[in-house]
């Protein structure tokens, strides 16, 4: 059945092209405020915020150039020529270049796409092409030493602060089949069964069952994993204090207290956060405590975010209670971060973070208590600042009783 | 049993400290040249590089400053403080600032590490910490400016284009156990099954054999996934011929043309790449034909590769060949690339490329045929350059009769 006026289908498959028509005209506005003709985007983030198109980031560089009047134009490698062409939407042109370095440095066709309109005022995320893997070349200044040429390295990364409904939308997606992942962490979590035994069953069933849910027709996309994720990172027993261990696959046992986390893969671009403190057995009484402490603190966080104050007002109050209970010593972090696209993002509930609270803004929740040689507790949830207070877009059980692995 | 000088173990669970102040020796004599008191490395490959430690990469800064004497001191976010004093080795100093950006920004505890030795001359493979997920803050100079400063930015670049017996020890330690997840890949994938199922069992199986292989004293360190890796990345039926597809997680068909990879990730830091065309029964003439093309192709690169020639001279070579055979509409990338511990590292298999070929360099050959609409022949091998030739480091079949799936 084609899609027509009459009838809308609501699905998965890829971003509805207004959402990325709204991105690009807010991208427009700031080019005609700041009187420039273009602007290039050289990161690979931008480039699938603006078009939906996701690459396997190397050496090899790939710009859009947005122009005032809407057009969009691409440059990529040969090797993405065919690939860029069926998946990213609305582009009026592109242009692709043999390889990195050749015989024709890359940058020189990108030269020839900004000098076809004549002499023009050029805006920029970066100066050139970034020096991933080993990348060397010209900056567009250095190019084209007689145009005009503005650093803008923050615009996309500001416009992504204030979330559309499409993309809290996503992000609610994401919490779902991480929510699922993190159910089946749990449950597999027993004595005497190894990390990646546990992790690597979960994630694999998860997938499976969000892939089946999602249908034949979602694209996944993604280089190395994708679908569902519930991990330990190596926070079990005493490293559980690590708040960023890695994972060394020990055996779980009976009395260790474990962070399990549960997201996805980017669905559409966006993932979630998702943390939970377990037990393996019963709790011994200290543990329980500081589980009960651990819950109480991220509960008085949620009630310190609200719009209208700013991130340092709530890490600094979060930073209060620590004082107040006596456990200034266990802190090891601030509040939280704002997350969507990447897995951290700008702002930081920080103490020195001036930024003002928007509704739209998504941050993750997860102040935690870190005793070195015992334990770590945080609960982390991703929450949505609305107008009146904030939305839990995770929503996995808090409660120590529904915790408890096996 | 503990490690004496009569008991030695060749294990594999943490990087030989010889080989760590091997690498650490050729920086200080770099410093003696440059006349340089210090050297800061931002880079976290650089970090693991010199001292064997691997962390969750954030916003937040973390260097180490290694002095002409062999200090070593490392600056880490208060939340990396035990993590890294457990795995880090030959650490002289660790200094902890309490989060980013917080109210005493993380590059004025930088600022302290350096001045304590009086007025030095300083270098630094950046001028300030990257500008990852919106890190913003001073750079070097800008918070030292009557200090004597110079940017190094390809310092460790250029040692790992030599691989050391270690490192070769490592990669073909990886391309062992992406040979087992490539031949569960090979095994599992038949017409009617989807691309994910297949993965997914393949990586699980393969991950599970390697781990207990490999035994519970090794750590496979990494942030989400760990182990054996195999995988198609979407490059099934005609989006084989996109070289860098994605996932789409499409069912097998009679007569696909598949391009599958077997991979780990990093065992204590290194990688291999290995990636065979296979079919999904019987080729066709047509296919036949390509791929018995492709593997001439790449035997003819193979014979390209030797120390003393340049990258340059293989890639035109190989294009030589491309042209002789009436190919060239069917050339999508250069004939490789260096690799060890990123998936892509320089020196680039490309005709532009004027490095000369030296013993113990690592790369990919790779030369492919990619025909848009019919599909694409690749096999991709990871060689170890010698004193007299070249070493296959992975070792999958390449023979069509031994790459047939099911």
């Amino acid at each position: 059945m084609k899609q027509d006026s009459h009838v809308k289908f609501t699905h998965l498959f890829q971003i509805p092209w207004a959402e990325l028509e709204a991105r690009r005209g807010r991208v427009i506005e700031r080019l005609k405020r700041e009187e420039l003709d273009c602007m290039v985007f050289f990161s690979p983030s931008s480039v699938f915020y603006l078009t939906g198109w996701e690459f396997f980031v190397t050496e090899r560089p790939t710009a859009l150039v947005l122009w005032w009047d809407g057009a969009a134009e691409m440059l990529v490698p040969r090797l993405e020529l065919e690939h860029v062409q069926s998946v990213a939407q609305g582009l009026s042109g592109v242009e692709c270049y043999k390889d990195y370095p050749d015989l024709r440095h890359p940058m020189h066709y990108l030269a020839d796409m900004l000098t076809r309109r004549g002499r023009i005022r050029i805006g920029s995320d970066s100066p050139g092409s970034p020096a991933f893997q080993g990348y060397q070349g010209p900056s567009i200044p250095e190019l084209l030493p007689d145009y005009d040429f503005v650093l803008l390295p923050k615009m996309i990364e500001e416009m992504r602060k204030i979330k559309s409904p499409f993309e809290i939308s996503m992000i609610k997606e994401s919490a779902r089949w991480g929510n699922l992942a993190m159910a089946l962490l749990q449950e597999y979590t027993r004595p005497g069964e190894r990390e990646l035994d546990v992790v690597n069953r979960a994630c694999h069933e998860a997938t499976q069952a969000m892939l089946r849910t999602l249908g034949a027709d979602f694209i996944p996309g993604g280089v190395f994993w994708v679908g569902a994720h519930g991990n330990y990172r190596g926070q079990i027993g005493v490293d559980s204090a690590l708040p960023h261990a890695l994972i060394k696959n020990v055996k779980f046992k009976e009395g260790d207290v474990v962070n399990g986390s549960g997201t996805t893969y980017p669905i559409l671009g966006y993932i979630s956060e998702m943390e939970r403190t377990m037990f393996v057995g019963e709790p011994s009484a200290e543990q329980r405590k500081y589980f009960n402490l651990a819950c109480e603190l991220q509960d008085y966080a949620f009630h310190c975010v609200r719009a209208g104050r700013t991130c340092g007002d709530v890490d600094r109050d979060v930073r209060g209670f620590y004082k107040e209970h006596g456990i200034a010593d266990y802190w090891m972090h601030h509040t939280g971060h704002a997350l969507g696209m990447d897995r951290h993002e700008p702002p930081f509930l920080d103490i020195a973070e001036e930024t003002v609270i928007q509704p739209g803004m998504v941050f993750s929740i997860e102040p935690g208590i870190y005793i070195p040689g015992f334990g770590g507790f945080r609960h982390s949830d991703t929450i949505h600042v609305t107008q009146t207070g904030i939305e839990l877009l995770t929503y996995y059980p808090r409660e120590l009783e529904r915790l408890i692995c096996g």
